[in-house]
């Protein structure tokens, strides 16, 4: 578990293609799992390993420096570096969900206002929005080739690209699905304003007001506001932590609730951090392909995996067009641009019409400049290095809330995305909790906002979006003393009977 | 009629801050009027006028062009200005509409897209559109601000700003919203993308699917296209070319079409051109608000008067919050930034929430560039000059309608905006018009798009965005004489009677 970005694949993944430097560290981290090396001794000096290894020292640094982040071996100044002493043993995980079977009206639309304008204050440690951080994103690369491109093309970044939108943001993204198993043409997608109108457009061409819409459980709530706002229903089906939803359950409930279509984050899903293994997704789409039910996958974290492959998207197992893939550039590019877009598949004319009516175009420059960065190829090496940082600051979260937070505490581990999803002992209150945060300056997203019914209310999520600093240490400390004293509070109240 | 966008307005008018070498060309073109200069005369040289009227050369010169722009001098080389010889008299204009009295579902989807996607086809003269013509666009200069305010503020830039938006974009949009007779806070405005996001915005804050929309007769599809979308129908009103929709005929239908709300472009709709005049929009507010129905205003020509003042918007008359003001600078500033936004009365907290869960948020930087090139006080000089290039290109089109189309065609005279209705003689098919056309790489809009159920079937939309040129001229002529040829046939047609 310590490395467990490294340790959940095996030798032979790690051969194919895989960076020398990442094999250096997974050869090191397997000492220490395997007790070779144990906390507090002294690792090979980067001069010896590379000896050892056959490695340059450039690789053997790197591999330390990847060790070094996700808490394995320590820097020691003047000395070397060190296996971390405190043999850490993560916070047990939580339990599949087990929501009722029914269909049932979203009810959090006034809560979730309420706790994203009161995140917006100034000066808060936020812990609560899933947002990149600032200081990873390529900002005045995107500036220099937006500026570019307005010069080189100035007649098409002023004017009205109608749907499906800018050609070559559509090639570029059919080129890059390659990566996610998905063969798809230029064609074959449309761009959106960010995976928000992407996901309202499918649900819009998909269902009708009082429809039921299958959704993981917890969800997003902003996929629950989009389903409410659409006058729909929703029916949340039993999700495992790592694995995503259960299979059973679903067919189970595709059959009494009258489901007219799911929608689902298949890979690192928005709170859970669960992934579906691709042979479950390929089961998943047979199953509803079967059925003639639309699967709208939102794949908004596919590309933040922690490990060396990314994983699949469902759509790569569609035949029948049944999956309507919707993604964006805001968790790894630019959440400022507003660029996403959607592969629709035998919906993709109700999608385009729909996108025309809803808002005509998207703007032309922010899609002409992600098209060029990504054509000038420097999108592979960003994903690596925010891969690397958001697996590096979720292991600090992980081990923060096992030091700070009260016994009974359980935590998802996650193998990409930039959440954690946290249960809290019984009888405390999330809601309780996010106030007396707020007070303290933090922000965090608490349970309630992830179910139609506010269900989850011993839940946090924890954003690991922020680079990890002494303030976010501290904001964690003071997390675990207010949930601590709205325990003891909870506890009190239930012997005095209240 | 020869000068309409001067000799529409009185001389004390024109004293209020209007430009001098505007009341020279006003006083010019009422000697050409009154007779006192008559068709082919010559009119007093720039030296000898700048003398008489104690004024510049240079303003003379500016005075000459803008009439020569109008069509009401000509120049001659080496020789000076005469008023034309060609004393032109306009088609006559098209008559009050009449809509049957009763809701009805939108039956136009598919043959708007047929059309659209028609005329996307490359190398044609487009009179389709109605978009400003790129040579009308400030393209460098906001180019150039969007590059530095993106330097300036990159955090900004590349973050995501939810519901309201941009805030420096919303304290510009309230200032010039004085220019409309309206009194608005930051606060009271929401930025979308587009005038299409905000209609939709508005149309699901106040109505649901089955609920009755009142629109103009004839309106712009895309808003019929929307409501559609949304499953909502439609009430179509009796409208003057003129004057707007007929208030009393509004009256009755409130009555017996159950109407929930009204969507009417009132300053130059589009395809009609029509404006009402300001008492009858404070009428119009007052009716609607007394019965406590919303009034969903497109102001999106609002800013393309032809004379000296833009017309108010209703929502200046707005007491009670019913008018939701929707306005973009799509038609004057640039058509790729998709920049939009709506002031939406007592409907505000609705509209934002549907803004959230419908895009999230727009792009940053479109909103910043546009506020920072409204700051900069280049908007005015900018909108004065389109005014002024519009009116000459309608003016032109006017003519050439009357040179080439056959006897009995009907043609609005708008006082802003870009575009003609055309009124063809009876039995002739605009859709016919439309494929010969399509043929002989023209694009023009027939009137069949501009109403529910395919109404208008002698009717055209001209679009005058595109400057004068001699291909344009041809086309217009070739029009004239395709629709003398449909003509031709229907009439041998009838008489053979098939």
């Amino acid at each position: 578990m310590i490395s467990q970005d490294l340790a959940s694949h095996t030798a032979a993944q790690l051969d194919q293609g895989e960076p020398l430097y990442r094999k250096v560290a997974f050869r090191i981290s397997e000492l220490i799992e395997h007790g070779t090396l144990r906390p507090g001794e002294r690792v090979p000096s980067v001069r010896k390993c590379s000896a050892q290894q056959n490695v340059s020292i450039a690789t053997v640094t790197q591999a330390y420096r990847l060790l070094e982040d996700r808490g394995v071996i320590e820097a020691r100044p003047q000395s070397g570096y060190y296996v971390r002493r405190e043999r850490w043993s993560p916070p047990p995980e939580p339990a599949m969900t087990k929501p009722a079977p029914r269909a049932v009206d979203v009810q959090i639309t006034d809560l979730v206002l309420q706790v994203i304008k009161a995140c917006r204050s100034p000066g808060l440690v936020r812990l609560g929005a899933s947002l990149p951080s600032p200081e990873l994103l390529p900002i005045k690369e995107l500036q220099r080739t937006m500026a570019a491109v307005g010069r080189r093309f100035p007649l098409t970044a002023n004017s009205y690209e109608p749907p499906p939108g800018n050609e070559a943001l559509r090639v570029q993204v059919a080129r890059r699905a390659l990566e996610a198993g998905c063969t798809l043409a230029p064609d074959d997608i449309i761009t959106t304003v960010g995976v928000t109108e992407a996901m309202n457009l499918c649900l819009r061409a998909v269902a009708e007001p009082g429809d039921v819409i299958a959704v993981e459980s917890p969800t997003f709530f902003g996929i629950l506001q989009i389903i409410s706002s659409l006058g729909m229903k929703v029916c949340e089906i039993p999700t495992y932590p790592r694995d995503g939803i259960c299979l059973d359950q679903l067919s189970a409930r595709l059959d009494c609730c009258r489901i007219k279509a799911c929608i689902f984050t298949l890979n690192y899903s928005n709170p859970l951090g669960s992934c579906m293994p691709d042979e479950k997704k390929k089961r998943l789409v047979k199953m509803l392909s079967q059925r003639k039910i639309p699967l709208i996958e939102d794949d908004l974290y596919g590309n933040l995996c922690f490990g060396p492959r990314r994983p699949r998207a469902a759509k790569a197992f569609d035949e029948d067009g049944w999956v309507l893939l919707c993604d964006s550039f805001t968790k790894t590019l630019s959440p400022g641009y507003r660029v996403g877009w959607v592969a629709p598949g035998r919906f993709r004319e109700r999608v385009e019409f729909l996108k025309y009516v809803n808002t005509a175009a998207g703007p032309s420059l922010p899609q002409m400049a992600i098209a060029e960065f990504l054509q000038n190829g420097g999108y592979d090496h960003h994903l690596r290095k925010i891969r690397r940082v958001y697996a590096g600051q979720m292991q600090l979260m992980t081990e923060a809330i096992g030091r700070y937070f009260p016994p009974g505490t359980k935590v998802t581990r996650p193998t990409g995305g930039m959440c954690l999803w946290v249960e809290l002992p019984p009888h405390i209150d999330a809601l309780e909790v996010h106030h007396l945060a707020m007070a303290a300056k933090i922000s965090i997203a608490p349970g309630q906002l992830f179910s139609a019914k506010q269900k989850f209310t011993n839940f946090l999520r924890l954003s690991c979006a922020n680079p990890w600093s002494g303030a976010i240490e501290n904001a964690v400390r003071t997390l675990g003393q207010i949930i601590a004293a709205v325990g003891a509070r909870a506890n009190g109240a239930g012997r005095n009977g209240r």
